[in-house]
């Protein structure tokens, strides 16, 4: 196989998006097999901008017509699972959107069913994963002998404002029934996803969560978390889509070291000459007087500061569709499989859980209680 | 009265510094008047380094020698609110350490009785309210015109540094009999009382906090809180003794800006020039585009940055010693009158009792019950 044909399922934004890089010829091992979607205005822009590809109105169809050899889900989340099943049965490749789906039952069907087709290859759009500073701090932290044990991590990331039109702007947009979530389930699934890849899954979590405070929306717009790792080490999480003047840190402290990250671009590293735990049992008071004066600790460790070009735009993606396709045709380790997906939905999950029961909750949370509670609020919102 | 003779009840650390503070002439309306101290040992330092200065080894005899207007306890936590009571039970003013008790139970005993002598000056060694920096933060959010309604509060402070060596060097410290915890009493009042003096006090606190995690102590070492403020704003607060290159970074976000404040000593402040809800349902998804392009946000909101001095020495201290004896003496407004020490004893108690009971708790907290928890740990380690 000299190209993955790729069948784009959902020409809205990111699935036009991903068709542009193909048709640039910017996905190097890729080209474009098909497109599908239930939106007959949709043809036309296929035809106009896609002209000569075939195109679908029902992705079953897509799927079997020997077009595609695998497809990428840019629909909404509830539909990730069900297509990727579908693709996989029919020993089509599947690339899931992020999030995985919306609530963790339906991911670990996807998963387990994935897990009887080994030789196809399921991975999931985390297009971040691919952000060279945040492959450098994971790097750090997975080289345990840098910054050590992790004692706290802690993430502001309020940078994910959304005016009332964005809201508006799609009637299921924000909403239980069209996408099961607020800020938790279409902005920090990102940053979600970036935390547990680093610093790992906590065991417990306890969220506060504001519904529609500062927007007009049924679902969340504001989100704290405290994580809890299980060994002591805890973690803040805190988003929220209404800070239009919003702040991006994530500071991870370690038994030897501490990692900040500002603004997704500058990263600084301290590592200690002698761990923390060492200095705490031998230093004498005196010492220590000594070291808080003047200019402070600055002789215990080591500081490194490194810049990186902010990377947002379509060069992630890019990068992922890539290794997607080099993974179908060669093998090569994939950035993200998509059995990594179910973290940062369970993570969501049970931060949702955790602020309806108002109480921490366990992971892996009680998934039949989460659909119940979620299924509660999507025929609410169909009443209203 | 030109000078308040002041009354010094505990020639430790703290009262040591205060009488000499005095002895330098610093406290331009205050001299030593007695020191009271129940050790033997502090009776030749007084000899030496306060000749001439009457010494009690009881301070009820001290409070009825006439050699004193007023006290300072600088004595352990629990004995803050009955030697305050028993001073102005003599028209004896009264300056207490921080914190004001160890649980509201007793805090209240004396703001009660305190309230039936309001001809006597009742203050709080809340030294940290005399610094510019947090004034002037004090000031912006007074002034709600600037940067408007509080949306989140956050704080990062863990700069408290302290090695296992300190703890060792009393067997009081760090304990629940000779303290009544640990970071929350000891070292954070000082910000918890700015958080609350600054940015009002919470409706409710969920705490998630590690006893003796990073040093060998019974108490609190490490703590995490969510601070929920009732009209939907919320807050975190976050401390410990455990990280020797220590955090300290206040957030406070507006609906009409925002105030980030570094290491106590640099200060950003970011007025919108429209408050955000108004930028919120008026700009279309092109403006917002626009907006997030190339340099960012910048032109919609006014940048002010301040430097300060840090001043964490003698210099408070003394200005609240001289606001004290000022007030007695001329009635000039106190920077911490007694009555509010109240607060950030609710709040480390509402902490230590939701950590305990692993859930989120309503201010004022149950004072009964956060007592009998607390003896309860008493208790246990004398037993241990």
């Amino acid at each position: 196989m000299a190209k993955v044909k790729l069948g784009i399922i959902g020409l809205g934004q990111q699935g036009g998006a991903y068709g542009n890089f193909i048709k640039e010829a910017r996905v190097s091992n890729m080209e474009i097999g098909a497109i599908c979607d239930n939106d007959p205005e949709k043809k036309k822009r296929a035809d106009e901008e896609f002209s000569g590809v075939p195109f679908y109105d029902n992705y079953i169809d897509m799927l079997e017509s020997g077009n595609v050899d695998a497809i990428v889900t840019c629909v909404p989340h509830y539909l990730h699972p069900e297509m990727g099943i579908e693709a996989l049965k029919r020993d089509v490749h599947a690339l899931l959107e992020k999030p995985a789906g919306v609530y963790t039952k339906q991911v670990k069907e996807i998963n387990d069913f994935a897990a009887t087709k080994p030789n196809l290859t399921y991975a999931i759009m985390f297009n971040q994963r691919t952000n060279e500073l945040y492959r450098k701090v994971k790097e750090i932290i997975d080289n345990g002998g840098e910054i050590g044990t992790i004692r706290r991590t802690n993430w502001l990331i309020t940078t994910w404002w959304r005016p009332q039109g964005y809201y508006d702007a799609g009637s299921w947009r924000a909403t239980w029934d069209g996408e099961g979530g607020g800020v938790l389930v279409n902005q920090a699934p990102h940053q979600i996803d970036l935390l547990q890849w680093i610093c790992g899954m906590p065991e417990k979590v306890y969220t506060k969560a504001q519904y529609g405070y500062q927007r007009n929306i049924p679902v969340e717009d504001d989100v704290t978390t405290i994580l809890d790792y299980g060994n002591g080490a805890t973690g803040v999480f805190i988003t929220c889509t209404h800070d239009i003047m919003g702040t991006d840190r994530l500071e991870i402290h370690g038994d030897k070291g501490k990692i900040v990250v500002v603004d997704s671009k500058k990263v600084t590293i301290k590592r200690l000459h002698t761990p923390e735990k060492e200095m705490s049992d031998k230093m004498s008071m005196q010492e220590v007087a000594k070291l808080f004066q003047g200019e402070g600790p600055g002789s215990i460790y080591q500081e490194e500061v490194l810049e990186f070009e902010s990377v947002w735009g379509g060069g992630q993606h890019v990068a992922v569709l890539e290794n997607f396709a080099a993974n179908i045709i060669d093998n090569t380790p994939l950035i993200a499989p998509g059995s990594d997906g179910i973290n940062g939905v369970e993570l969501a999950n049970a931060m949702h859980l955790s602020s309806w029961l108002n109480k921490e909750v366990s992971l892996p949370i009680d998934e039949e209680l989460y659909l119940e509670e979620l299924n509660r609020r999507r025929n609410q919102e169909k009443e209203s």
